[in-house]
C-alpha cells in the first residue's frame, strides 16, 4: 500500500514531475513465482493509460504464459486502452523470415529478439516493455549485458521496460530502478503435485 | 520456467489428476512489489480458462489498482473467458445496503467483506478469487486467522483462492499450497521518485 511519499528527496535538479515522468527499468528476478505474471499485470495498467505494450517472450516453449497472452491480446483488440503486440521466439519471431527446412539456434534467435528490441526502442514503437525470461540469454552470453546496459540508459523518450528471470546480472540490476527478488517459499509442485490449468498457464 | 515435473510424488493415494486439480491456495507476501499484480497476472488465467472471478479489495484506498480493475472488467465483459466480479471495500462493499450518513469503520468492512467471501465460497460463486490485501485484517486482529483457515480448508469444490500483502500469519502459510514472497531490492521512491501513472497505478 503505497502512501506515495518518498523517503528522500533528491538533489538532481529535477522537479517532482519531471522525476515522475523519467522511464522505468524494473527487473523481477529470484527463484520464486509470479516474476512474468507481475511484469505482465503491469503491462494490464500500461495498456490502462492507452499506451502501445510490446511483449518479447525470450522462451523457446510458450505455453505457459498463454492465459496471460490471450488476456493482452483481447485487451488490445478491444479498441479501449492501448495496443498490445506479443512476439514470441518460440515460434519464430513473427518479423523474421525463414525457410521451413531452415533450424535455428536458441541463441541465435535470442539476439534476433534483442536486435529487434533495440529497433523497437530506437524507433519508440512501444511505450511498455515486457522482455519476459530475457535474462536467461544475458545469463548464458549470448547477449551482451553492457551492451543492454547501454542501450537502456540512452533509450530515447519515456519508454518503461520490465525484464524477468533467474539470473539477473549485477550491471543490470544497478542500472534498474525498480527490483524485485521473488523467494519461492512454499510450492505445491514440491509436494509432488503437478501444475494445473488456469494457475500454471 | 517450470518443467511439470514435480521432486517427489507423495504417498497420498491420489492419482496425478486427481492431485492435479485439487484447490489452490496461494499468498504472496513480503515487502516488496508485486503480491496484488502477480495475483492479477493469474487471475488472467483463470478468466482465459472460462472461469468466474472474484476479486475482493481489502483496502480503504483503490487508487492504485485501477488499471488492474478496469483491464479485468474489459476482459470479464468481452464474452470471450471467464465472469469478473470486482468488490472494493473503499467504496463500501457492493452487496451493503447503508443508509448516507452512515459511518463504518474499517473493521466493520473488512469483517463484512470476509462474510461475504464465505457465503461465496460455500455458494461456489466463483472458481478464482483474489482477496487483495486480506493478510492486513487478520494483522490487526479484525478477521480470525484461525477461521480463515478452517474455512479455506473445509471449501467444497475446486475454487484457487490467492491471498495478498504484508505480515501474512504462520497458520495461513502452513495452510498454502503456493507461498512466494516478494522482497524489496531496489525501489524508485527510496531514490526520491514519486510513483507514476502506468507504473504505480
Amino acid at each position: 500500500m503505497p502512501k506515495g511519499q518518498p523517503e528522500t528527496v533528491p538533489d538532481d535538479g529535477l522537479t517532482t514531475r519531471q522525476r515522475r515522468t523519467q522511464p522505468i527499468t524494473a527487473v523481477h528476478t529470484g527463484p520464486g513465482k509470479g516474476k512474468s505474471t507481475a511484469a505482465f499485470g503491469m503491462a494490464l495498467r500500461a495498456w490502462n493509460q492507452g499506451w502501445p505494450v510490446g511483449v518479447f517472450q525470450f522462451v523457446k516453449s510458450a505455453k505457459w504464459k498463454v492465459g496471460e497472452e490471450n488476456a493482452l491480446k483481447v485487451l488490445g483488440a478491444s479498441g479501449e486502452g492501448g495496443t498490445v503486440a506479443w512476439h514470441k521466439m518460440g515460434e519464430g519471431w513473427s518479423w523474421v523470415q525463414r525457410s521451413a527446412d531452415m533450424v535455428e539456434s536458441s541463441e541465435e534467435a535470442a539476439k534476433e529478439g534483442w536486435e529487434q528490441v533495440k529497433r523497437d526502442l530506437a524507433a519508440e514503437t512501444y511505450r511498455f516493455y515486457v522482455l519476459d525470461e530475457f535474462t536467461y540469454p544475458m545469463h548464458w552470453g549470448w547477449v551482451d549485458v553492457a551492451e543492454v546496459v547501454e542501450v537502456l540508459r540512452n533509450r530515447p523518450g519515456n519508454q518503461h521496460v520490465v525484464i524477468t528471470g533467474r539470473y539477473a546480472k549485477d550491471e543490470l540490476l544497478e542500472l534498474a530502478d525498480l527490483v524485485t527478488e521473488m523467494t519461492k517459499v512454499k510450492h505445491p509442485m514440491d509436494a509432488g503435485r503437478k501444475g494445473q490449468r488456469g494457475i500454471e498457464w
